[in-house]
């Protein structure tokens, strides 16, 4: 069903290699709707509860429509595969196994992250409305999609959110060339006055996200050299199978894969997950933390506070940019600008390599493919 | 008393300028102990009462031993200048403004940070250890000196710490010149199994410290291109006066400027302090968060999790280097080296400006220098 890994290449784990290398092809317009459909109806067919499945189909648009196309529907044969290994269990449910004051511990017994994690992340949002604030961290979770997804969650309760991920091993620790690290992104929420949406930062700790490489490679394109990647050798690459298969950059050099040993400790290790070199599918560990600004201080003097630096970016980028007329924007809103572009027109182009693998897995489950767009 | 700015400079705020270009000089070697005993009778000199004058020279010193000399009594002058200034208060006591089952919010009053931050550091370190967990949010603090040494407090109570500061604004949002944001370091400490030193991370959002760049103009050198540093028309730059007057870089370029808006956020923002272009000496926030292994999980698993993370780098480091015999690190295996390098010694070689900054403080309180070693 899935295409065989090529010899020499050396892929994240469970990352299935359905993006076979190619030449350049032209992009894939579905309907934001009939995908979402599409998702949910395939992950019901795989044996996912329907508030499940609708919940990782809800989670992946909002990621397409954000334009983080990377992390959404794209990884739906991905998810089918982990299904198909039994490395994860469509009908798992996150269990809370310890509770403090400002506390919570959950294992999500391997389900998907996208459901587990957002099921664990809404206790622990509601638990901070009531404390103050809340810890959670979770063990046995999953590739948990668009890490936004989770501290945007918190602002919708009027909350800040904070949310880290170990991930499977990509980075070696600076010097070595042996992979012990996730690019572990870290994720955090900013709710701001309404209807202003949230400042929103959500990033990886390599320079670009690998699926960005592994886009490229389905392209048949090379990837930039101020990447940053390095063969096995040490030795600068372009091309994004030596790449994959050598030494991939931290931000920052050393005090990026600094980051990630920490944040491996953190969502990890602290939540008693696999860590280190054993993070693989269905054993990803993550850690959040909430914190209702109103009850650690004043409410409104925080959304006043927020707006003032929202008001001194604004200046920021009349006058002062490095490079006239560019602009300057907090971080998330682009994605909120694409969010909203793309929800106007009710579809979104996708790479023509992610509509065929969703072909690919209509055929296999025996349902309706997305009808394309004309 | 103190030189006075050069035009055209912009030095960051309370930064004072003693470390005047000149040719490249000698380094002066200074008793340990002798340094100490020195900073802490200045302090005391200054109007600040003994325990607190003890607690930041034995900080400045640990900070020394550590080999981040940038941070220790190379700051004497500056704190002393900024109590003529009245912008900061050699008497101020931390005062705990609001409490929660794991939550302490403070105010420094603007005492120096490395008392105030201390002090309040411990108290959210003892509620951590009753509660499983403590977010600790201080207002009006300062520079707190070395940042590591904040969560390794936190380890020494069997505890994980994590720590972030706002200050003083050096780093521009992307695209713009107008600087809004401090290079806001970030620290944590994880506890290991005894009699193994804590892992420790402590990095500012820049590819190198400011007082590396600082330093550079002192002892009359140019800085590397690689850091990235770029002149006020956005052009690179090696000219350690003009990387000032310039763009400071951060790690992964709009990754890090976004992160010095996201801990602006968090601990200035959050904690009811200044926060971007008004964060000021005696203005700056901070952000602890500790957390009780043992309180969140199991201790000896979280400690057997520790180890076998560590036997992994040490793993990485024999066969699997990118240059052969290279040493494969824990973060803050380094400075712990040259702790116990220092301690065996006694004595640290200062860079000749240091050392004639902290004759001049003893000039004008009138106090005995520092008596050189031969």
């Amino acid at each position: 069903m899935y295409p065989v890994r090529m010899a020499g290449q050396e892929l994240p784990r469970g990352i299935p290699d359905d993006t076979a290398p190619g030449a350049p092809e032209a992009p894939v317009a579905l309907g934001v709707d009939a995908a979402r459909r599409f998702a949910a109806r395939a992950f019901e067919a795989a044996g996912m509860r329907p508030d499940d499945a609708a919940l990782i189909a809800g989670n992946m648009l909002w990621a397409d429509l954000r334009g983080v196309d990377t992390h959404g529907v794209q990884r739906v044969s991905w998810y089918l595969q982990w299904f198909d290994e039994s490395r994860s269990r469509p009908d798992a449910s996150v269990e809370i196994v310890q509770e403090g004051p400002a506390l919570l511990v959950g294992d999500g017994h391997s389900g998907l992250g996208q459901v587990v994690a957002t099921r664990f992340a809404d206790r622990v949002i509601e638990k901070a409305r009531g404390e103050g604030l809340c810890l959670g961290l979770l063990r046995n979770s999953n590739d948990w999609g668009c890490g936004a997804w989770y501290p945007v969650r918190a602002t919708e309760a009027g909350c800040v959110g904070m949310a880290m991920t170990t991930s499977v091993p990509t980075l070696a620790p600076w010097g070595s060339r042996k992979r012990l690290f996730g690019n572990n992104p870290i994720a955090f929420a900013f709710p701001r006055r309404a209807p202003a949406r949230p400042i929103v930062y959500d990033a990886a700790l390599t320079p670009v996200a690998l699926g960005k490489v592994l886009r490229a490679r389905a392209e048949g394109k090379e990837i930039p050299s101020e990447w940053g990647f390095r063969d096995d050798d040490g030795h600068p690459t372009t091309d994004p199978s030596a790449a994959f298969a050598g030494i991939i950059p931290a931000i920052g050099g050393y005090k990026g894969t600094g980051l990630a040993l920490v944040t491996n400790l953190l969502a990890g290790v602290l939540s008693g997950s696999a860590h280190s070199a054993a993070v693989d599918v269905g054993k990803r560990g993550q850690f959040f933390l909430v914190i209702d600004p109103g009850a650690v201080g004043d409410r409104a003097a925080y959304e006043n506070a927020v707006e003032e630096l929202v008001a001194q970016m604004r200046e920021a980028g009349t006058g002062d940019q490095v490079l006239p007329g560019e602009e300057v924007l907090l971080p998330g809103e682009p994605e909120w600008r694409q969010f909203d572009a793309r929800s106007k027109t009710g579809r979104i182009d996708y790479p023509a390599s992610v509509a065929r693998s969703l072909d690919k897995v209509a055929a296999r489950l025996g349902i309706e493919p997305i009808p394309r767009e004309v």
